[in-house]
């Protein structure tokens, strides 16, 4: 790793770690050490517990150290935190969409921790490699649920919400593969523990995320509208006891590079906003 | 209604009612007067219980004594009645997915009755006639739920499935509209009741359909597979104590015409696949 | 290839070969001297000049003499020698959509030789193995652009369209990639040598197609209409000196499979179309 | 019109008129009257020939004086004069992406005056009220041609390449509706009157457009680089005789809202990319 020499004693304040899981575990502590801030895009350092890690990712955690002080790159929950970090892990794409979509209900102590999310993608969450999967002779007009229940989301979404809500959520999550190329739509499902309406739910989310840039309450959130922007659109209803709430974002931006510009904005004390007032290809 | 004069003394056998909701219950006793079998394609003779109907169309029902004698038309389930029956209701699309999918294990007393259903489907569903939510440059490239809760098949899937199952099911009926021509995805979210294991799980499918020309368990469901066919395509996945089942069909064929010429082969004393051994679209 | 053993003395009637180009060509003969039909889905048989075959496919024809046996697998202008035939040579996706839509023109002299051919065509037209250029990721909302003036097709179109019609056509062809799945457009562009009105051209094709079971001469033709069915929808219209041909064809149908199918019923002496009378997917 | 009451006086500088064709031309002379200086988004003053636009658009035009004064807002070959205008005629879309790929050949002389340009464009062209063409059931997984040779941009095509290139082009124009929201891909087919190498044609579009801030000549354009942007990607392919040019650009942006600003800039004395300096959705 020989590029770390020109590191040292260069003027570069931040790096951008785009490597596959496993890989950047590896670059990260080299990178640390020559005291530039680092923003690890893979999945590395999302979760706390290396066992859990193991388990998810099926190999060892080779840096625990760093794990320990990397601060999730979520701005609307870790703010002040990432403004210190000098480790940040960027969070997945699926991730961000339930966790913003869920927590206010949950934090707010309105919901039970059984949660069920039936996620919808885009194909570009799957990556630049072709695959039998994103072929579009197989993809294209259809929809396709994958990984179910056993997709590394699922243990990234249960840590983060647990942390920021303490209520040890328990949750089911089936995505699928929609034919489109960018954003994800988190349809979230979870049952009330006290007696709420439509106008307590939406109070919840609106002083959760009031003063947020990039998130938003509406009442019919869509994909198109957030694709190619840094924003989240958040939607809900109440149905006796459950509650349906909507998550939307594109999943390149909010779910991946735009949050990730975000946090470095924060990390470098710069406006939170720059580089991500676009606003999408709305309708 | 002078048509009915040259049904009169015809030789017609059957007639299948294509009109909207509540203009087919005006239709359809005219019809029966003439001594033909009808299959009706709207929503008009798929309650049972007039109020229901009342709440969830709008409108008083016109003709409760023939909706009493309708047979719901669901080969699957209702095949006998079907054959003796002189006006067969034909499923929604959205049902016909849902039941398939949920009935078997609703039967078998493996589930409680709290269903949520996150269903997906092409355009097409929403029929001939152009409107905003079908122009392509506002549903191409997104997905988006709507009628949230509200959707008229809700009550329809509660009766049948009631009246199969003696379960009194509740659903939370969550409908998103796809960016693809054809096709339904219905994913059901279920509890256990008893311990099961995906193997229990399919033997209940198994044991249910295994005889049925155009219900199929298989490992991977998708919408592309049963395209253009009046298959259905059902997958299921235990999880603790849920259990996520997937039914796929293409809602103009098994969700409605398909469907509809199934009953008729009944209703007719013909071969019961005459005309539907298509293969759709497949991979 | 010990499977030709089991060929001899079998009671096997046809074989379809659908290997790569260059593959071909060595299993064809082996084949055939166990005296089974042969129909080759592949380019090997389609050209009969092995020096024209040599420049486009990029290595010597190594079966010359079932070269000069093979017909031309497109039953509207060979089907007398279809039927006398051992080998057949399927023909190309592309190819299929031109010659239908051009060869009636030509053969009546009522155009000059200069074609320009502007075709769009399904991602399935790619084949089963995933690439980068059918990555739904980048294929997705697009439209490419791709083998500009190099495609392989276009010395067959050339060659097949010289066959029926003695006018030695030159072809500029410019194929796309649409992100459907399935179907081909092939918009053709010639310039009249006779002073014609759209009347006269409608007269051209429907002489030339009116007892065709799968060629159509129609007002609007789409892809969508024949996607799923052998048939060919052809449109055009007049301007001036030039006229403007559509053809439209489910490349996996008329373009491939059941074009093939549509021969080895002339070639085993049953009913043309049986196999194939399906209406497809229709509006 | 009472709203020019509020405009006298204000500190208005330029107004967007997106009015159908037929009402701009009454909206507009009432504008200029007040001193405001107008970029109209129709049809209305992009012809400079009165009976030309009675026979394209259907009825007379009533504000010839003003159509005398419009300039045609694309900077590219009008800067100078839009810099000065107080009216300017936003183009059409099909005619931006067709006029950017064929006018330098024909200023160059390097090209016959015969032109055909088969053009793909996505559904957002047609506007925002739902019509059959655009109902997703009928225009997705297809591609439609229409309003062949009879398109209102093909005069406005013709008319604006004469007044760069005095070179009386002649355009068969036929649209396609391609299954996508935005961008469109013209593919323009020309006859050269000199040799000329592929490398003499880029050198003649990188003459032309070398400094310009939107127009880039690459290998293999593709509507999806340009999409969400307001760039025009042109690549270009020589076959003997013929050239291909491919002219690729975001209907909705270059080709509409997106050039009308780039038009304010200039008319306004502002920085010409103001506003427009987004990367679109690249890959």
């Amino acid at each position: 790793m020989e590029y770390t020499e020109s590191i040292n004693g260069s003027d570069l304040d931040i790096i951008f770690v785009a490597t596959p899981h496993g890989a950047a575990m590896k670059e990260v502590p080299v990178l640390l050490e020559t005291g530039v801030k680092v923003i690890d895009m893979s999945g590395d350092y999302r979760l706390r517990d290396v066992s859990v890690y193991k388990k998810w990712y099926g190999h060892e955690h080779s840096d625990p150290g760093n794990l320990d002080d990397a601060v999730y790159g979520m701005p609307e929950f870790f703010r002040s935190e990432i403004k210190k970090a000098d480790i940040v892990a960027n969070p997945g794409c699926y991730a961000t969409a339930t966790i913003l979509a869920t927590a206010p209900l949950l934090i707010s102590k309105a919901v039970k921790n059984d949660i069920i999310v039936d996620a919808k993608s885009g194909t570009s969450g799957a990556g630049m490699v072709p695959s039998p999967r994103t072929h579009h002779p197989f993809c294209g007009e259809s929809i396709i649920p994958y990984s179910v229940g056993t997709h590394r989301h699922t243990p990234e979404m249960e840590f983060v919400l647990d942390a920021v809500s303490k209520s040890s959520p328990k949750i089911l999550f089936t995505p699928h593969l929609l034919p489109i190329v960018r954003g994800i739509l988190s349809t979230c499902y979870m049952t009330f523990d006290l007696e709420m309406t439509d106008e307590d739910v939406e109070r919840i989310y609106r002083d959760q995320y009031g003063k947020e840039p990039f998130v938003r309450f509406v009442d019919e959130p869509s994909v198109r509208s957030v694709v190619c922007s840094n924003h989240c659109q958040i939607g809900a209803k109440a149905f006796g006891e459950k509650v349906v709430v909507f998550g939307a974002i594109d999943n390149l931006v909010k779910g991946a590079s735009g949050q990730a510009v975000q946090c470095a904005n924060l990390m470098l004390g710069l406006k939170e906003t720059s580089g991500l007032e676009v606003p999408g290809m709305g309708v």
